[in-house]
């Protein structure tokens, strides 16, 4: 692509460093934001920029959050020692709108992928495991997508609380098995959670 | 969607403005700059920012330029009086990249669409009515996209010229029918410069 302007030039380019938004995209949407009031721009780029400045993670769950500890974890009408433990604050989002789990969350930002260069340390399950090695889990609901990741990633945490008192349960997969969570509708996830199951059984099943 | 954060709530509306942007992808894409060096979303916010404050538009063409005469127009090797009339500057990069054009551009900001509340006043039409009866132009090369936006653009063009001393082609139509210029390929886009037929031909054969 040849371009007039290098302004336009490093715009695209900058937008199309974003998963999925190949280069004509990216022009479409510049040229799109150029021919739109210029307090458009002005309101995505403030918004972006005081996101990615400000951004907190909440210190109990490392959800996404305000303040230092998120509303949910803040809540006291919430089960405290049930605890659900999903990849990112989509999940989160996803189980929250079904109105069925009343107990916390632990976000771990993502699953081991060694594909991908992620391993355990590069998670937050240290401060998962110590969570529940202080006794104040009773039980952990893995939610993670059923991928081979999902499952390496529960894997490595239930062995890694071996000899440690906490029921350790999956949502029940009635949502298809290579889908990710987010998409799965909300009834087929509430589901999920009311129906998981011992972690153990789940061994023993796949 | 329930946010725990409203500074990504705020990211994520702004995110989903952009056509084609729904709230998932737009959810998805701020999580991704979330997960990157800090630096990709000061640059990424950077570029659009200085694109939007600083766009020039080029005095004679009407192109995206970072200087008053865009490059196109202010080169001397370029035939300067045949001028082809496109709707905005990927038209211009599409065919600029066949090779196959050497003369100057004319870029109308978009085609004549009632539906969508777009008319002649919100086009440069004027300046381009006046270059070609000031005598400039030899040749007016008709290369919007072959709808029937495109059609009433060319045909209220032609209108407005009507008594003026000026050859009018339209670029042949080898493209289909209903496709966007910009996603012709170069082969075919570049033979239907070449093939390029007058406009009155064109009327006569629709
Ligand atoms: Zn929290
Ligand atoms: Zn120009």
């Amino acid at each position: 692509m040849e371009f007039s302007s290098k302004l336009l030039e490093n715009a695209v380019y900058e937008m199309s460093q974003l998963p999925g938004i190949g280069k004509r995209t990216a022009l479409r949407l510049v040229l799109h934001l150029l021919r739109q009031p210029e307090t458009q721009t002005q309101h995505l780029v403030k918004a972006l920029g005081t996101l990615r400045e400000d951004v907190k993670f909440c210190k109990k769950c490392h959800s996404i959050s305000d303040v230092e500890i998120c509303d949910i974890c803040s809540n006291p009408n919430r089960i405290q020692d049930i605890v659900c433990v999903v990849e990112d604050i989509r999940d989160v989002m996803a189980i929250e709108s079904t109105g069925q789990y009343r107990g916390l969350y632990h976000v771990l930002g993502g699953k081991i992928s060694p594909m991908d260069g992620i391993g355990p340390q590069d998670l937050k399950i240290h401060t998962l495991v110590e969570k529940v090695k202080s006794g104040q889990v009773n039980e952990l609901i893995f939610a993670l997508s059923a991928t081979m990741e999902g499952d390496t990633t529960n894997f490595y945490i239930y062995k890694q609380l071996e000899g440690v008192e906490v029921k350790i349960a999956t949502i029940a997969r009635g949502i298809g098995v290579n889908d990710e969570l987010e998409y799965a509708d909300e009834v087929t996830l509430g589901r999920s959670i009311i129906n998981r199951i011992p972690f153990e059984n789940a061994l023993k099943s796949s």
